[in-house]
């Protein structure tokens, strides 16, 4: 579980920094992205820990590069970690044939196919290993964790948290693909990384998991471009899941329509600040 | 003087706009990036303008999309530009072969050698060509207009506004080349595009053109991270420039210095703020 630090930057008085290691949940060298906000480096304060988890074609970099979330994580006292998006460095057939499978596309589930299955377990690298690791090696409030993500990162937030009630105390989204059994991008990774067999898709399909949710209260922030070019394509679904968070009184939704924003960074930047605030709400309640 | 729009997206309100065009002074097509704030689209309200200029190895792309000042931009009503670093798409023997040369790497001079001569003419490009088509197609208010820039921008912007007083009427510099004629990045530029003869270099020159300024006081924001490799590589030389100001009553310094900070994307996103109001007190009073 050691890290090797790969590179560091000062920003916002904390730090940016990147982090190589290597995943025994994966089987590969994985790099990761850790703001530090100053209180946490200084004096080694503890503080909550935000996931985020990045959309199709993405690595850490993207995150890091183009949303600007270091301000708000510096002024909320957060530390954010962001993870890659598959796993890296590995020889599969197929792997690089497509932007929305394989390489760039891990879609945060666990692989139960050939060859998919040697390497491709992103749900518990995410929910485990890498929560392990940032328990292990920065100064972390126990029990104070919030996770977040974008499109396929989104759909990750969703049943990580879905999944594993009391793991998160904070989730949001952007754009979240929030049906997949139902999209086409959702219906190919499925297919390809779980089961011909539609059923087995359920417990990686976070409107189904919010149908059949039935532990402690959980609220969900979702955000959506509406000039998403995404949305219009059927590809994300959100209104699927506002129906069944409305039938089921466990689940609590926000959901935020942005009048003229696309799918992209620069919708996630203007935004990116609302949704930090509101993690660090609940997180330092 | 046509506009072809390349790309479009919402952003704090406002929109981060890509262009291309034509443009006669450097004899090629040019990308160029437009942050227009709300008020400049919906109702056309005249918006002063802020050019910015980037370092070398950058198109357009890495200010848009790395610094995160459109915030800024969209809280202070100012209109963002900013050009490419050097001609594009022509073809040049030599272009390609160091990121500190050709492609990439302007330095906002009128090249006086063969065979840079034919197109490299940034200094034109960006003090005129570019002024007159941002006139041209958007609410620009007259006689409002600031520049900036980073490193060999930064040397770039103290460059433009010092040859020409009275068109900008703010100027600030991240980590800029202050000295070119002095340090080895500068040398090799002003050696290939103006002349062998170094007393040909004082015009391009910002701590040169500083120690001859006898025209309407000029104020310069200076901003320098100390963890600078390149301010360590004796590159930048701010101290130059502000020993020239100090003996120049025509000249006023603003010199910040950041602990811990490096010559990144993320020092300039946690300072841009703090320099688009500057820009905007000056150009808004």
């Amino acid at each position: 579980m050691s890290l090797e630090l790969v590179s560091s930057a000062k920003c916002f008085e904390g730090e940016q920094r990147v982090y190589k290691h290597r995943s025994n949940t994966l089987n590969c060298d994985m790099n990761f992205g850790v703001f530090l906000p100053a209180a946490a480096i200084e004096d080694k304060t503890a503080c909550p820990v935000v996931f985020f988890l990045s959309g199709l074609t993405c690595t850490h970099e993207n995150f890091i590069q183009k949303s600007g979330f270091q301000q708000h994580a510096a002024k909320h006292g957060l530390i954010v970690v962001n993870p890659d998006t598959s796993p890296r460095g590995v020889e599969l057939s197929g792997q690089d044939d497509a932007y929305d499978f394989g390489s760039g596309a891990g879609f945060y589930v666990d692989a139960k196919q050939e060859p998919w299955s040697k390497h491709y377990h992103m749900y518990s690298y995410v929910t485990q290993e890498l929560v392990d690791i940032v328990n292990a090696n920065f100064p972390a409030v126990p029990g104070k964790r919030g996770i977040f993500g974008h499109s396929m990162g989104g759909h990750g937030a969703l049943i990580c948290a879905l999944k594993n009630p009391g793991l998160y105390q904070s989730v949001s989204a952007f754009a979240p693909i929030a049906n997949p059994s139902e999209c086409p991008w959702g219906k190919k990774a499925l297919a390809g990384y779980i089961s011909s067999n539609e059923s087995d898709w359920a417990q990686w399909d976070a409107t189904r998991l919010v149908a059949e949710y039935a532990s402690t209260p959980q609220e969900l922030f979702i955000d959506q471009g509406l000039a998403d070019n995404f949305l219009t394509a059927k590809q994300l679904l959100p209104e699927n899941l506002l129906a069944a968070a409305d039938s089921n009184e466990h689940v609590q939704t926000i959901y935020k329509q942005r009048e003229g924003y696309d799918h992209g960074y620069f919708y996630i930047s203007t935004f990116v600040g609302e949704h930090i605030a509101y993690h660090a709400k609940l997180l330092t309640a």
